[in-house]
């Protein structure tokens, strides 16, 4: 799968790797992973993102560090590479000037519908994150290179982008990375999932106190609502990082088959949908200018609040 | 592992097996592999559990029944096995008796300090799970008998006990059954874990918002707690078993070292103390008539609630 990919980008001197804005465990794993696999084949790499490493990650830069990108020193790179996005709009307005560069640019990801501007890609929809394909390009290349830095980073997309090994994207051969992934980087998974589960602020509770009591059911029950709204932000004291997760929460009550979270951010609302069905939330947010997967995806609203609500929920009831 | 136990096991004609009180995912799962293998190899089983079945489990019982144990019945068998316990008074006051009968009774379990009533045991506390050691059973004696029934129960029981994979009990090896069972059985996780966690009447997450809105740490952060009042319940319309899981919350805190969850129940306060760290609550627990394991553990106060609440963290500030 990886062959005209390891061949291409191992030919280059110095590659810079992106991982996409609002950054994720499985986009910063990705990215770490092979940042570190390309410095052990003998390619100068540095990583950037354009936003802040969310808290319960920041242990990731101990293993490779991820600064904001220069628009001015990036002319020094012969490549770049860009990870669980398949356009370079997802990696901020930096990464989108790459492409004027006349340097080759790379990507390995796992949404569908990728951009066709990529020098070579590995676009895998059926994988369950993209560091389960940067696990097969280790596996391909020298599984021996997989150090414990390089399989923490690695584990944390899978446990991340799979609701900790839940959702129907993981197949035997996700499990299977996995195992392998302790097994050679000596580790147990409670390294990983207490970082990023057993370490939140207080504050982050209590904003699930106010957004739980938001959850309402509607289409006769198959579809739930959760809502955050700024007020609930100031009362806390938290910000949007801190409403990591809460989407399933509305998504778990018995006969829902598609729920969505509204966040109000600036002017607008973001649009979180989450779907245990066949309801695809991909075609549902595209009616909001966004997308994602079948299963999960985003979009945003102008607003306010109740109109959101009410357009999404008359869009959603179409797809049922 | 399981040669004397598959060799002595089958040589019985008529055999049952019992799984413990208050039954979890564990026992229920390793208790119908266990009984879909036995049968499979020839054995007649019958499952016997002396209380009900928590209503996500109940698909289980279209797999293999599982039926309350008649005292008079049980002499018609030739054998016995309990599984996920390692002592006859965990099964009930109908499986205490089973000793008397002059009938080899067997066991697999992973918890430590089993009893020495047993004609053939396998306990192995460094199992994640019975359901592993079943998984063991089947792939030592012939794998090829794992169907779709089987592997869904056994991966219940490898999900449940390990908080979806996250405890420090997951090694490379379980993740391999795991994967194999999904192999196997010809499903995907979400089939199991929908039904166990994406099931939750609403009420119960009205409930959550207003205990997580009580959680409050003391001992400079190192403790926590979290409180749920008769109020509470009837507000919600909730019992107790609407407030499952609800004790990882305020340990989940960053800092956090162990936590109490308080429960008004009846004339009483329940608790439910759990720990991430030295502390043992199983001492603290012992303090207030209670007991249990190092990192989790029960007990009663006679309330009122304050009085409990004070008396409880006193009693923990001299554990830190």
């Amino acid at each position: 799968m990886f062959k005209n990919f390891i061949s291409k980008i191992l030919q280059h001197q110095k590659v810079a790797v992106f991982s996409h804005v609002r950054p994720d465990g499985d986009c910063l794993g990705s990215q770490v992973a092979l940042c570190l696999w390309l410095q052990k084949n003998g390619v100068e790499t540095s990583a950037f993102n354009e936003d802040s490493i969310p808290e319960n990650m920041g242990w990731l830069l101990d293993f490779f560090p991820i600064s904001k990108p220069m628009e001015a020193e990036l002319s020094n790179f012969d490549a770049f590479v860009v990870v669980d996005g398949n356009a370079l709009h997802r990696f901020g307005e930096t990464a989108e000037k790459i492409s004027e560069l006349g340097k080759p640019v790379y990507m390995i990801d796992h949404h569908p519908d990728p951009d066709d501007i990529f020098e070579e890609f590995v676009s895998e929809v059926e994988a369950s994150s993209t560091c389960e394909l940067v696990y097969r390009l280790y596996a391909e290349h020298d599984p021996k290179q997989i150090d414990e830095h390089a399989a923490k980073a690695m584990y944390l997309g899978l446990v991340t982008d799979t609701g900790s090994f839940q959702f129907d994207s993981v197949k035997p051969g996700t499990l299977h990375a996995a195992a392998d992934l302790l097994d050679r980087g000596g580790f147990t998974p409670n390294q990983i999932t207490e970082k990023i589960y057993s370490s939140r602020p207080l504050r982050q509770l209590k904003l699930l106190s106010l957004a739980l009591d938001t959850i309402e059911l509607h289409a006769g029950g198959k579809i739930s609502t959760i809502t955050i709204t700024r007020d609930m932000f100031e009362q806390t004291g938290t910000s949007n990082e801190d409403t990591e997760g809460f989407v399933q929460y509305p998504l778990s009550v018995e006969g829902v088959k598609a729920c969505v979270l509204f966040r109000e951010d600036g002017d607008r609302i973001k649009l979180s949908l989450r779907s245990q069905s066949d309801i695809d939330v991909n075609k549902w947010a595209r009616k909001f200018n966004g997308g994602g997967h079948k299963k999960a995806a985003g979009a945003w609203h102008s607003g306010p609040l109740q109109t959101a609500v009410d357009e999404v929920i008359n869009a959603g009831k179409e797809q049922l």
